[in-house]
């Protein structure tokens, strides 16, 4: 524990941890079941293009869900730009700018505009009654966003979009395995997204899916994806190169069999940092919902400045130099980012919660890779700068 | 040998292999290299987003090709968008439509139209020959496409390029490693694009890379990829997620190393099925030009109906019973296929070679799982067929 302001390493102590953690979750299965499954990919000599690992895959994934349908494709982001196109979409898409980049950029890929929406201050989503003051005639569909475990309110928008006549998609990247009023995101709207990039809880190296209910839909999907594996040949506008490998699926399928035990492990982890932070002043976890089950992936703090004694932003400098940060990509929302905020400029000061959450929000590490000792020491370094918060002040010049 | 008629498996019998070739090259390393590669990715726990086997695989790839940058992305596909949108390219392209959807469709997601050009009937290349008559200020760009080993008039097409003041980029999916004029392909015009899905003689299972000797286009590749990996930040119209994982880069790396054992495997076997059909009219190789190097992952024939007693058509039906049949996806020019067909009707009729062509080119098993004695009964069994081609045309009702 540092008792003093000098032992800080942002001003020259040593740090806490000798490294920063790694991004997200990056769980990956012991070696030997790794063997097993890569060794029946040799043996078989079929290593991409609707193998089947990927057939496997996909029918799991459809029992997990709950939906009829499951395309799985290289990554996410091809995913969305598959799915904007898949869904016929033009002219402008409803999407929140609290998010990562892939989401909105699949609506530049797919020839559409993005249309941001501010975000409810308590879980950071977009909202039906924030979306509906946005929604005129160049509007085609709204693409919610789900974020730190919660759903992005998706009886609601299924209700606005059947009163408006709108296509609704999900981008459910961090939200694999999250259950929202009792049901599996995964089914709501004409389609959901999710992501098996190594941040993720469910880990392909990269990888995504889509999910959807509507059969006709799913066929559109396949046939863009590749012509392996369609059902039947039907018109779709345009094709892209959605193949996931064997090697993909393989490692999906392992990580998909882990999923209950790494959900565990990251709850006990966000559970340690509620319990050892819970007397610290100035500290707000964003919860799932009452009922609701989250993945855990995610453990996201907002930071009081006037409660803490400190600002997210000298706080964060202090816990980066200790290599005591989690990472996220979410510093700005995109309508502040490029290439965006010289595009739609119209955007820059009108989504004020959303520039008001990316200025205290805090990620905390997380992980398998992020031991119950090392939250301990993560709490204890937070207490000792609350703690310290003043002379630390006066180290950055008196401001907090 | 199948020396009557009725013992050839259109017509009864049982067919010479009892399965299907796979489709291309489909080459993997030993499971003993692949488990040390794969060991390491796992003891380092950074499994995709710029890692170091992803670098290292530039670094290689740059010395290979000789060439200043080389950004490797996950599919050629992706690849092939990123460039197309880092060109900044507006309007029209010129590209053949003797090619895989993927060169055409990757202009469709860039917002591109493709301007369909013909192909010269010798070595199924467009030329500037060709070429030259389609350019009018709607076109900002020539896509062209390098096919069965041969390079697509490079310097012609820079000569014309630089006259006409348009882009100039190539499909080089197929080429890799394959010499012209002395130069290895992946230096010409402003940028080429290679794949490494496991079709191709280098197989990362799946994968791409685009080179390009312009330092600043690559700084836009680079930043549109992803953000880890960039050198600086430079102005991006959009970006996608082209990011590799260190599997497909380990893949990549080994299969690097493998290319002059492999090439030279399948030159042994392009050199077998010449020696061994060099005496059967009516059956004509696309060869590499006198001087080229050819990567020989494609074994392709042409067929003379005339000369050989029977079309492409119905040898193609009786090789393909026996499974004897290499596979590709050029059945058909792209013009005719969906979605262009419908959206670009003015080509239908309008590229007679291109369509020549498709009727009579027949592809060969080829690959390391097609073996030398494979080869001999494919030789014999297409000797045979010729033999009987007269009895052969009456069973099928008197026609070629």
């Amino acid at each position: 524990v540092k008792r003093n302001v000098s032992s800080l390493a942002v001003f020259g102590g040593e740090p806490v941890f000798t490294k920063p953690f790694p991004v997200g979750q990056n769980n990956l299965v012991a070696w030997e079941r790794f063997e097993t499954a890569f060794r029946g990919i040799f043996s078989r000599r079929y290593y991409t293009n609707h193998g089947p690992l990927l057939q496997e895959l996909e029918t799991r994934l459809s029992a997990f869900f709950g939906v009829r349908n499951v395309v799985c494709m290289t990554n996410a982001t091809i995913s969305l730009m598959i799915a904007a196109k898949a869904l016929g979409l033009q002219g402008k898409v409803v999407v929140p700018a609290l998010t990562f980049p892939a989401t909105v950029q699949s609506l530049m890929w797919a020839g559409l505009e993005p249309v941001f929406c501010d975000i409810d201050r308590g879980l950071h989503l977009i909202t039906p009654a924030l979306a509906e003051p946005l929604l005129d005639n160049t509007i085609s569909a709204i693409l919610g966003v789900h974020l730190w475990g919660n759903g992005c309110d998706p009886e609601g928008f299924e209700k606005l979009a059947r009163e408006r006549g709108l296509r609704l998609y999900f981008d459910a990247a961090h939200a694999f395995g999250c259950v929202h009023n009792g049901n599996r995101l995964g089914r709501f709207g004409d389609m959901e997204i999710f992501s098996f990039n190594a941040d993720n809880i469910v880990n392909a190296a990269e990888g995504g899916c889509v999910c959807t209910d509507d059969d006709g839909l799913a066929e559109v999907l396949r046939n863009m994806r590749s012509s392996y594996g369609i059902r039947k040949q039907v018109p779709i506008p345009l094709t892209g190169n959605g193949r996931m490998s064997e090697a993909q699926a393989a490692l999906a399928l392992m990580s998909l069999e882990d999923y209950p035990l790494n959900s565990a492990l990251n709850k006990e982890r966000f559970d340690r940092y509620m319990s050892l932070l819970a007397s610290l002043p100035g500290i707000r976890f964003i919860l799932p919902a009452p009922g609701d089950k989250s993945n855990y992936q995610n453990a996201l703090v907002e930071i009081d400045a006037d409660e803490f004694g400190l600002s997210r932003d000298k706080l964060v400098r202090v816990m980066a130099a200790e290599n005591a940060l989690g990472r996220h990509s979410l510093a700005l929302g995109l309508h502040r980012c490029q290439p965006f905020r010289t595009r739609f400029p119209q955007y820059f000061d009108a989504l004020p919660s959303t520039d008001m959450v990316c200025s205290i929000v805090m990620p905390l590490p997380c992980g398998q890779q992020v031991t119950l000792d090392d939250i301990s020491s993560i709490c204890s370094l937070l207490g000792s700068i609350h703690e310290n918060a003043a002379p630390i002040r006066d180290r950055f010049g008196g401001v907090q």
